[in-house]
Order: structure tokens, then C-alpha cells, then sequence
């Protein structure tokens, strides 16, 4: 339940289709990509990974990236996330096609936590 | 952490675009509108509320209620969620048009959850 100073906090909030869409950045700048979709868990309704996609055209043949969800801040300044990865990190991520959706079992999550050095569950 | 079985069992995810436009029903199977988005909780990445849409034509001029998120549970057979509301309770419930989004404040959840008789927080 928090803390008293987290429960005197109001409640910051994101509607899901504002997540949709937004530019993720690294923290060189660089534009990696925007979040596709995230992945909720259907009983704790905890969000465990964002979805980075980028590459193709028009959203064809592009690859998409899970994130563990705790990577991605907000920056109000650029308008976007920013994550600690670098371009060289997330060229050889775990990543799949759109046709190739994985199912997000938990031994797919501890290989997606693992690369980014995120104890699963982390949450 | 949960226990032992809790981590054993593979997680159950679901993308948030898909939650989004997922029918909605009472327990008497009525059709009470759809998920029009669902608020998120920016600090602990859990979702709050998803909000019910319903009314207008095509989207225009439509009413959005926001629920509780832990109302709702995933009907495979319906394929769709299912809440205990009755239409008479919606009716008098929490609403606002798009355009007149609120903030969602602590007050606010008070009053939204307080209505369909949930403590707030309830997460």
C-alpha cells in the first residue's frame, strides 16, 4: 500500500493507447524505435515488458523488441522513453517478427531479463 | 514473489492493444459497451482502471466509465471481460465524454471506486 508520502501522492496515470506509439530513446538521444503494444499480466495487471519496434516500412517487416516494462522512464522533455540500451545492445536482443509473436513463458522471460541484466521476476 | 506455485505457473499475458475493444458483459450477459483503454500507473506499471465505452455513433459523442481494473475478469467462452454490474448501476455510475477526460486524482478513484463499494486502493 505504500508509504504515507506515496499515498498523499495523486496517482500519476498513462492511458494505454497514449504508451502505444511513443518514441523510445537511449540515453545518447538516439531514437531506437516507439512501443508497439505492452504485455499485461492478466491476473496482477502489472505491465512486464513493452514492446519496441522498429525497422521496416510502414510497419511491414519490422522486428519487435520486449522490454522488461521497468527499463522504460518518461522524459517529458523529449516526449518520449528513455532506456539504458545502446544500439550495439539491442541489435543482437531478443527480438521476433510480428507473425512470430513468442508466448511469454517464463523461461522466454528469464532469456529477455537475462540479456538486459534484470533479475526475473523482477516484479 | 508469490509461492512456489504462483512462479511455477507460466505467465498469462495479454498485449494491451488487444485489451483495447474487447466487449464487455454483465453477469446476465448483457453487452454493457467496450474497453475503450485502461489507465496506467506510470511509478508501478499496474493497470488501475480500463475504461468502458459506450454509446454514440462510431465513437462520436460516446460515454467512457472508467472500472476499477480488478473488476474485470476474461471470459474465453465470451471472449470477452465480464463485471458485476448491473445496466441499472452503470446508468448512475462515473462518466465523462472524451473530451473531458478528468484528472485521475486520488479523489477521484475515492469516488469511482467507492461507487462499485471497492476500497481505494485497492492495489
Amino acid at each position: 500500500m505504500g508509504d504515507t508520502l506515496e499515498r498523499n501522492e495523486t496517482r500519476s496515470l498513462i492511458a494505454s493507447d497514449k504508451v502505444e506509439g511513443t518514441t523510445v530513446y537511449n540515453q545518447q538521444g538516439e531514437r531506437l524505435g516507439s512501443v508497439r503494444s505492452f504485455m499485461v499480466d492478466k491476473r496482477s495487471g502489472k505491465a512486464d515488458y513493452a514492446v519496441l519496434e522498429f525497422g521496416g516500412l510502414f510497419g511491414l517487416g519490422s522486428d519487435h523488441y520486449p522490454l522488461p516494462w521497468d527499463m522504460l522512464s518518461y522524459d517529458t522533455e523529449k516526449g518520449g522513453y528513455v532506456v539504458n540500451i545502446s544500439k550495439e545492445q539491442i541489435e543482437n536482443a531478443p527480438h521476433f517478427r510480428e507473425a512470430d509473436a513468442p508466448e511469454y513463458t517464463d523461461d522466454y522471460g528469464r532469456t529477455v531479463y537475462g540479456y538486459y541484466g534484470i533479475s526475473y521476476p523482477a516484479f
